[in-house]
């Protein structure tokens, strides 16, 4: 894959090698996430951030990994109803609003929409998620910190084991994170859900056919024993057609510290898309688990910064000037203390 | 006109030199809008983009401009009704908004209120509309279009000849326009428009009076055999009582690619302030038409950029200085390819 | 009180040397308020703007203030309702956002908030408002223009008599500046209120406790011929059971030129937090004392962009750097002509 003046609108555009050279670009940009040095490679070029349906911290997390490349940003956060009210196609805002910037974040309630928008426009299009049906940065970071946590272990992607958890129905981003995991090697995936919520068939059968190991069970602690990795999952309550519906569900799988010490392995790393939902009758992943140093789920959120970071500078092709144009930072960092 | 510090509220501030003024500097600012070059002129400086009526495609021209130029952006995306209902003046929220920027960019739906906002303001204020009154930046840009592609033909601005098609009463780009074409000399305009929607018979007077050749009609392709401009326009529903009544005129100029090539020049430019109906009891500019190299739409906004570039170069009084402070750009260029 | 990386929450955090190094330091961002220089101190710093209510003055000048050391502003501006329907803790919101800048403002319409977020941030959070509980900001911006007011009267705050006028039960900001003169000598304070809104007793207290000398009174013009600065308020009809019982209060005390020629000091100051109430039932400030130099509440919100220039400058341990990383503003600068 090409990544100059690409789109970015689907996990599958990305092959094995894709997904690799994404993340060892990922490693570079942690200097600069971290605020120990700055770089403005990107001074002068301008994201537009679309965000025709709000989302605070996906528009964030790309806003910001723009502005850390040295870049501008204008956006919008919020449905845009009236040129389409006006009878606009979405092609032609596509058009209009690519005259705008030098890249552009999409993130839109209909499916297939930014696929549709990125065809229109003049330049590069990364999906920030399009409906219920493609999120690939989420499902990039998602494995981009598996790796990582498994790295700390003295092991690779390949050969894991890892153990998806609550409602794997609705829940996109272990769909996607299902399809990319197709890429490797020797994987096992543990599905956990109630028998109403389980991974789409078609899912689950694209997995099989590439060679994962797939169980499926609808009982927590007893499949937990082994996994290298527990991803748990919010009920997804607004893709329900009741509250009452899904609050069946809520709080079926409930992961604490009790819990992970009689059941885990001692290193086993705990995931989440978040948000969270740490309601009394939800509580997926309690409040005692933040001390313990194997929850990775703010790790994940941190580790979104380099991967879109990582696109930006392959899509727009200064990957190697990133450093060029780099200094140390100059004020206080607080997350070296 | 002197630019520097000016409040640009109404193209009836504009001669005819200072229009070219304008367009001589958008000419300079190609370049940094294509993205070969990057200027930092204005690093430091601040926009305050105010949009107190949502516009995403006119606030994103207005910020991007800025930021081409080097600048930073602050900006307010909807009615901010907080202050109003607790009985501020709009004078009041101007002494306070200007204290924080350089220069400010303000749309507003109350007619009027853009002059009255600049009245009190201690930075120049570039109106970005006020009602249905002013949009001098839109008319600006236009012109500024219609320049460019008649000079590509080998021809100036003296001695066009144009259709305006459509809602010509609601329309305020074309009132605009007519009011711009006054400056210019040998001008016809054909004005195409059911009779209910016709050009107010004020604009038409003063278009006359300045000695512009004006035509009526209510017919569309017996008028635009000669013309070198068909400028469509969109029936403004929400200016009507209701939808019904808008029903009546809507789709009654249509133009496509059969149309255009039985009874347009060869070379004829369509233009559209946008966005375009393209809703199939609308559809004023069919998609077939996409492909017609004198489709002229998306260089319209594309112009919009250099024009909203050069006014705040003009206003900031930078122009001699942009050149100054550029360099290559170092990033994959979407333009070029 | 170390500043650097310090979270800005409450005025209670203050000693009088703090208020004085917060002071000092605003008064050397001047140059670059005024737009006659630019620093680049904070190039590649990102600024978390996260106003969960929505306040178009105090969001614009926070991101001003960090725009003018050179820092770039990510940010939302509205209630984020999503994450928080779906069970989302607001440290959990913190953990995430705070990984994407190096520093926060927030505002949040729940009292007590801003210092929950702030618990769970890995960078500095400084408060933008939490409901009807703190606002730092604006009890230094206030207290910064009374000292520059005086100064400007070879007068120091010691000494200080001040009339506190309007809403004084409700308006936040006298609350916070009355606890905040308790670190003062010598100063004399005059209540003037209908019963029904007088000071809150315990705040009362508290002022008396520390030495100030507070006179109780519902009528305006008896009250103020000897003080040094008249800070009227606006009833906060938001916080009233009705409008009809705002009704009653509202218009009590008004000043305006003529009441102030004839009651007040010739060098009185006015001041006010603005927005001020200018329909006639209200008309605290009449428009009248536009002209009248003592009237300083647009002086107030410049203010506001140094005090929150300075409170970044430090708690990012920049403040000895701005100079170097400085360069003479090269556009029209409105503020010098």
């Amino acid at each position: 894959m090409d990544f100059t003046g690409a789109h970015i609108v689907s996990i599958d555009q990305f092959e094995r090698p894709d997904v690799e050279a994404v993340f060892s670009v990922a490693d570079r940009m942690q200097p600069y996430a971290l605020r120990q040095r700055v770089t403005r490679v990107l001074e002068g070029a301008i994201l537009g951030n679309m965000f025709f349906e709000p989302s605070t911290r996906t528009r964030v997390s790309f806003g910001s990994a723009f502005n850390l490349l040295g870049g501008e940003v204008r956006e919008t956060a919020g449905f845009e109803s009236s040129a389409l009210v006006k009878g606009e196609s979405l092609q032609d805002t596509a058009r209009v609003l690519s005259g705008f910037s030098d890249v552009i974040c999409m993130r839109h309630p209909v499916e297939g929409s930014v696929a549709d928008f990125a065809s229109a426009s003049r330049v590069p299009v990364l999906s920030g998620g399009d409906g219920a049906n493609e999120h690939p940065t989420q499902a990039l970071l998602d494995l981009y910190t598996i790796r990582k946590e498994l790295a700390d272990r003295g092991r690779s992607i390949d050969g894991l084991k890892i153990a998806m958890i609550g409602d794997l129905r609705f829940g996109r981003t272990v769909h996607s994170l299902g399809k990319l995991l197709r890429l490797y090697r020797d994987i096992e995936v543990v599905l956990i859900s109630p028998e109403e919520l389980s991974l789409p068939e078609d899912i689950v059968e694209a997995m099989r056919l590439s060679g994962i190991g797939v169980s499926i069970s609808d009982h927590l602690t007893e499949n937990i024993a082994d996994v290298d990795i527990v991803y748990s999952t919010r009920i997804q309550e607004e893709r329900f057609p009741s509250k009452q519906q899904a609050d069946l569900y809520r709080g079926k799988f409930r992961l604490n510290q009790a819990i992970y010490t009689e059941y885990c392995q001692p290193n086993t790393v705990i995931m989440h898309p978040l948000p969270r939902d740490s309601r009394s009758d939800a509580n997926e992943l309690d409040s005692d688990l933040d001390n313990n140093p194997n929850l990775a789920i703010f790790r994940q959120t941190d580790n979104g910064v380099l991967v879109r970071m990582a696109l930006f500078a392959m899509v727009l092709d200064v990957v190697d000037r990133v450093d060029a144009h780099a200094y140390d930072v100059r004020w206080y960092n607080a997350r070296q203390t």
